[in-house]
């Protein structure tokens, strides 16, 4: 099976169609979403308030909600939508980060993963977490947990909410409860850029938009995301300079570049 | 005509002047927006709750409106400063962000359109959608319409509006219902970076804040900014490294720099 | 005594223990201070909802909060973890944006600062603000004032509140009323770079979450940031440029480069 020529196949599909990306996320990542999925070749748009965020997701072609800054009045739009998405069977992404730090985060993070996502993406702390491991121990937004150990609730996730579950770490894995992929790659150093794992669950929604099979698309998002990251810290002079280089090979990612990085088992 | 000199002479005044303008902006143009007016030689401010918002404006020496990432209490503090800007002659801008989207988001752009702005500044999508074309299809915050279908739109709406009206795309178009400029310049590549858009609308904001006739500082502020930005994406490695590229540029742009890029008709 | 060899113990305890930095900060400086955090070596999360603040506070090892882009739901937030941090005699940094530019400003900054702050730090302008001065102009974010006129401010405002403060300038100066301390270095181009500041203030929170002594701990954050600062500045092309060189300059900052940088006196 020839992965790097179908994340190709997709990437291209994304540069020809260019799917809207309706983004309901942090604040700190939405600069590096928006910029990171114009890059790929999608097209973003950040919409949030209750009183248009599910009119959007109608227009929309996939749907990413990221519960990073969290707030009431954004959950009201997050719920909105997430519904909309749904009821279109449109696929759409849950990023439930810091899941586990606080109740009301958990609690938010459950409800969510409640309503139809096509994919639940976010380190091994919080995806334990939202699983109800008590083994899970959340600290701010980084993960303390392995993914080997994630591994194992990822797939029950899968299973409890009929979705695929995409967990990163120094691994990646990919589950839909049946089938597990491990993709390599990606490069340590992107750990010290914020908002790089907020960025990855754009680009699954841009993925996810083009191809409907989510474990083959969140597999494919994840490896492309890896090959770019890894070209971009060969030689990099540090975090600062990873963030704009990694933009820099997303926008050049190519057949040639995706033959080398990918490694999808 | 020199425009070139005309475009240095009020740059010259920026840096020496540093207006302060208040942006009510939205989440992922904040930044940017923020380090283009630094780099312009401007003091940017952004400042958006009705709490403080008007009071403000009234020591700001320009205002821009974004509806970027819209919500019911961001309205109410746009509106405040709007009216506080208007009732003391400050010149403001106005960028209807993903105007024709959302009926939300096109009652909003049209209710602020109303409260005397002196610059409404959008693609060719928002422009029409805020004019009420039908030929208008916003989809997501990117144009799908040609600049050149839109200036026949921006001419009415600047008279219905009494103001200037700016729309981007391959080339610019400023007019003020009965004068229409032409801006070249610029670099497609731009389009791959989030809310550099919403940048110019915030530097047009500086160009109003020290050039009393709209029509010339809003042509000079694109000029400035297509010159800038073709001198950044020369050579440049992808969207990544364009983005800090323009802000060096906007810094160092001089006399020379704008007598080779600045191209008004 | 060797300033240089302190600045580098505490910053390797900062890279050891990785302290959880709860951010409360405006939009504008979301991106640079999470980077700044990741870049000396801390852990950085941004969270604010009064749903949760106080709650996350618990669990964090020091508290920053910055009332850039202030609104009143915000402002609860930060008073819950503000008194959690206090309760839990956990060191906060208050970051008083813009005081003295509007009188509601002004207001949640004196009522902040009576909640038991280990450090208030802020340009010129805002520290005579919020002590109260007649001669402080605050002017958007920027100061007009002289660090030097501030300096005796600050000692009255560090005695009132019985905290430290510290004042970023030309020269910056920290002091806890009794002892005064003078930090030298940074470039003036870091003036041109929006958040800089507000970078400066999270970055301090990592050195109190590690070092008990606020007074040193600050004076340390500032030379360290100094040190960075300089060299991220010597032959650089641009104010876009120095934002990204900065973050490198944090990550990479060791024993050599902090004898040669670091000036306190």
């Amino acid at each position: 099976m020839d992965h790097a020529a179908d994340v190709w196949a997709t990437l291209s599909r994304i540069r020809a169609e260019r799917p809207l990306v309706q983004n309901i996320t942090n604040f700190v990542a939405m600069d590096l979403s928006a910029n990171a999925l114009l890059a790929i070749g999608a097209s973003p748009a950040m919409v949030h308030s209750s009183d248009e965020s599910a009119e959007f997701t109608r227009i929309a072609n996939a749907l990413v909600i990221n519960i990073g800054t969290l707030s009431a009045s954004w959950v009201t739009g997050m719920r909105s939508s997430a519904v909309a998405a749904r009821n279109a069977r449109k696929p759409w992404v849950l990023d439930p980060v810091g899941c586990g730090a606080t109740a009301y985060r958990t609690d938010v993070a459950r409800e969510l993963a409640g309503l139809g996502p096509a994919l639940i993406r976010g380190n091994a702390s919080e995806i334990l977490a939202l699983q109800g491991e008590k083994r899970g121990r959340t600290r701010g937004v980084d993960s303390n947990d392995s993914v080997e150990v994630a591994r194992a609730a990822a797939r029950e996730l899968a299973i409890d909410y009929s979705c695929v579950v995409g967990v990163t770490g120094e691994v990646d894995y990919v589950t839909d409860g049946r089938t597990t992929l491990a993709v390599h790659g990606s490069d340590a150093l992107l750990t010290r850029v914020t908002a790089t794992g907020c960025a990855l669950s754009a680009i699954c929604g841009a993925f996810l938009a083009v191809e409907a099979n989510a474990l083959h698309a969140t597999a494919q998002a994840f490896a492309a995301y890896a090959t770019a990251a890894e070209r971009a810290a060969t030689g990099v002079a540090g975090p600062g300079s990873l963030r704009w280089r990694l933009l820099d090979e997303l926008h050049h990612l190519d057949e040639a570049a995706l033959q080398r990085g990918v490694r999808i088992a």
